[in-house]
């Protein structure tokens, strides 16, 4: 299976763009004051790259390990490799600024490869940023200048994992399948449903995003519910290291030590190279269902599916948009204006048998109606699950409308739910109204859990006069706001060089120390994606 | 509510103490050859301890933290925290043979005490046992004396967590509580019982073994497949260490980074003290509901329970024993000449409201019959139910009849279960039948996930000459077969010391590196439980 490049200065298939929906425009206009952006993106051909920073007997080493056919130094694959799919890293790339492009995108095709270039790359001092599909919002693929801690060169590589993306086995009587971390999601589904089985794991970047970076960043999909997050689909993990592999997973759980599986999943590439995971696998459900619902406010929806979490049933896909999410129709732009469009919108999805199914949507429609909902029928659900991983592309068309547009998320315990919400809120209006730019801010539930839920928020501006700027202002703002009411920095996005700070304020000192003894014994030199995940290094 | 002491000797409490079956005694003579045991066990006011290898300056140190009254050093004090409860420890308590016990027993009250103590220990080279409920089976309160790495004296203590033994704080809209370490299972209960509250967690050693300990061993329940494991239980952990402290758990789930928690569940108190436990609690359940049902093999019955534990619905309780167990009664002593002795008995629990239970119970019903189950009604499940905690006083009165017992536990994948539970029992019959002391092995399947399943055993044979030395070859045979065919080397005993090196096999060199590497950063002077867990110490 081929895998395809992604649009290089914005999200995805450049033939699926989305254009607005006129409701929105009219809203960005006349709330937000957004006017027309001024320069069109350059063009890819006309995008340059700084000087390479590896000489000939580098590339020629990273040659004899892979074959000199998987070591790229070309622009244009430099290019494409250059960051990730944050706003901040689209407004950059769209101007062709490409300080971060790697020096060369090398690709491996087995466990053995990697760990050679690792020990080439240690020998060497060079850089190794591990890239799946590039999807980081958080600048995961950015390692940090300062930090490039005894990298003489300050060159680095995109250690490019495409080539790994081989269903390697599929074991029917435990439910498990071992995937190779350079399988994206539609491969994954793909190769499983020819055998009767799929995964379940379906993020928003799930048409794009790898298995590698699932497991890396700690991925939690928009069907959590039911399927459960990336990393609890995980049952076995293969790492390729600078010291050596480590190869992990004898058992669903074990009572033996810690459970080092949880050490490397979130590990971000800073501790090792994932090259397999072995994960559990359904039979294909034979009927799913979507549908929506209408609450009051935000605090009575979310009391309502704190009820599914803690005494069930639970739906497979559950989230609920408060009255500027559901106002502004992210989650059915097709309700605009229409009586659904008051109070907040949830969506659920079922799946299993017809049976399943059908018993399900009956028990969760009891609970909900009882929690004060109103029954909105499949419509919702359906336009929804139809555009269900089109935000990205949602994003580029409010780019080029002349908006800013940026999501973060976290996660708490429910009782501390309405604060964090209420301080992430005021932060953003706070910080961007301060700057000239006051946002549109919304929020939705994505995950629940039977004793917390994620947050997700998304944010809608006028551009100003530097965006970047600005956003990062907002962005700080909202991160001390997160700390301080008790979140999390990141559900499921990650911590990359955006969060690594309030990160080490989560773990606290002794929390990232013990990160640091792990990196320094698995990489001694400190060639994985130095700045990302460990504070302060 | 008062701490109360187990029988120094053996298990529990000394009223309580269970005889045998009549079958069961035949059945030891008949097919085993057990004879009467000889010399009864010590008195223990009989019993010495060896010189205080402490000097009378570090005794007043640790007053000096947490109060004179506070530092016990008497024989008894000493003697009570001398290793666990496996089999080989009671029969070397019961001669009397106390070299493994701790110079003092220090009892602080507090987060902040454990921390003065573990620098004040720090300092002066003082090696520190956590101490819980004592019902380690795996060595996991003997310190090993080689590995007494830099510790000047040899002495140790046993830092003995009753006093920490509060429900520090309910929160009934996150359903979590946050316990205190010293808190035994009933306590743990009774305190959330008054709240409507239960935690779930229900280990055969529940009566005395103590929340700090389900965490450090990472512990299991009989329960487990309703409640879950205690590490899927805990969303917060407080650790002391001589470093400082550890504060980890801002929100059931999060993506920030690897998960810390899972770093200390596991880590049998050779990183540091847990001092509080945040925990998911539950409603308690308006109804509860035990059966039985048959199989005709242990085969068709693993296939039952995975289909169960792939396809739902789950009971609270699952488990299967093989045709040995069943036939010896262990899991339902009164069947035993009963029809129902034939085949492989399983005993499932329904929790939940009384709809609730009625309605799961005929679901399972529908999935076992269809699978070839028998049921056998209430009888067998509430017999096991009443019975649930009372196998450990059964050993003691094995011990008393001249019998040796001992149980060991693993688990795998469900495709690897056949192999794995062939490969222990021959292991096991191998080595005891070549000593002489051929062995009843039973086995039951105790925790069931949708991709595999624990096997729990239980080993029975006459003493022989020298039990404990037939038993430890034994194990070790048996620990190589695990490792061999792919199980980890414990389900939810722990390492401690018995299981350290096949640890070391399981999680590889560099998976052992890792473990050396934190706890060299959390404890770098070694005196965190030495030689327990880490392999290589």
């Amino acid at each position: 299976m081929e895998t395809r490049d992604m649009l290089w200065s914005g999200w995805g298939d450049p033939a699926r763009a989305t254009p607005l929906p006129e409701p929105t425009v009219a809203l960005l206009r006349d709330l937000l004051g957004v006017r027309p952006a001024g320069a069109a993106p350059v063009a890819l051909r006309d995008v340059g790259v700084p000087a390479n920073r590896l000489s000939q007997d580098d590339l020629d080493a990273l040659a004899a390990t892979v074959g000199a056919a998987h070591v790229r130094t070309g622009a244009e694959s430099r290019v494409r490799h250059t960051r990730g799919r944050s706003t901040s890293d689209l407004l950059r790339i769209r101007t062709g600024e490409t300080s971060d492009a790697p020096d060369a995108v090398v690709l491996p095709a087995t466990h053995d490869e990697v760990l050679a270039l690792l020990r080439t790359c240690t020998a060497r001092r060079i850089a190794v940023v591990p890239y799946g599909g590039g999807t980081s919002v958080v600048g995961a693929l950015t390692p940090r200048g300062a930090s490039l801690r005894g990298v003489g060169s300050g060159g680095f590589i995109a250690l490019d994992l495409r080539r790994m993306n081989a269903l390697v086995a599929l074991d029917e009587t435990s439910r498990t399948a071992v995937l190779e971390p350079g399988l994206r999601g539609p491969a994954v589904e793909a190769l499983l449903a020819g055998r009767g089985y799929t995964l379940g794991h379906f993020p928003q970047s799930f048409e794009w995003a790898s298995v590698g970076g699932f497991a890396a960043a700690r991925s939690s999909g928009q069907a959590s519910a039911g399927y459960g997050r990336f990393d609890d689909m995980v049952v076995g993990l293969t790492v390729a290291t600078p010291e050596g592999t480590l190869d992990l997973g004898r058992a669903p759980k074990s009572g033996a030590g810690p459970d080092l599986r949880q050490l490397v999943l979130g590990s971000e590439g800073a501790f090792g190279v994932i090259t397999s995971v072995t994960v559990r696998v359904h039979p294909v459900p034979e009927a799913r269902a979507y549908e929506g619902w209408r609450f009051v406010s935000f605090d009575r929806g979310a009391a309502a599916l704190r009820g599914l979490a803690q005494d069930g049933p639970l739906p497979a896909v559950l989230r609920l948009s408060d009255e500027a999410e559901t106002m502004a129709g992210l989650a059915d732009p097709e309700a605009i204006g229409s009586s659904a469009d008051a109070g907040c919108l949830a969506v659920l999805g079922f799946e299993g048998t017809a049976a399943e199914v059908a018993g399900r949507r009956a028990a969760v429609a009891e609970t909900l109606a009882g929690a004060g909902g109103e029954p909105l029928g499949s419509g919702p659900g359906d336009r929804w699950e139809h555009g269900r991983f089109d935000a990205p592309y949602l994003r580029d068309a409010l780019l080029d409308a002349g908006a800013f547009v940026e999501t973060l998320e976290t996660a708490t315990f429910w009782s501390d739910v309405p604060r964090l919400y209420e301080a992430v809120r005021c932060a953003l209006i706070g910080a961007l109204a301060g700057a000239g730019t006051p946002p549109l801010v919304m929020c939705h539930i994505s995950h629940v859990y039977p004793s917390g839920a994620s947050l997700y928020f998304t944010v809608v501006s006028a551009q100003g006069t530097d965006p970047v700027e600005h956003w990062a202002k907002a962005k700080h703002a909202a991160c001390d706001a997160i700390i301080e009411a008790a979140g999390t920095i990141s559900h499921h996005h990650g911590v990359g060089t955006d969060h690594r700070d309030w990160y080490g304020q989560e773990i606290g000192p002794l929390g990232g120390a013990v990160l640091r003894a792990v990196k320094d014994r698995l990489d001694p030199a400190g060639i994985l994606n130095p700045g990302v995940l460990v504070p302060g290094e």
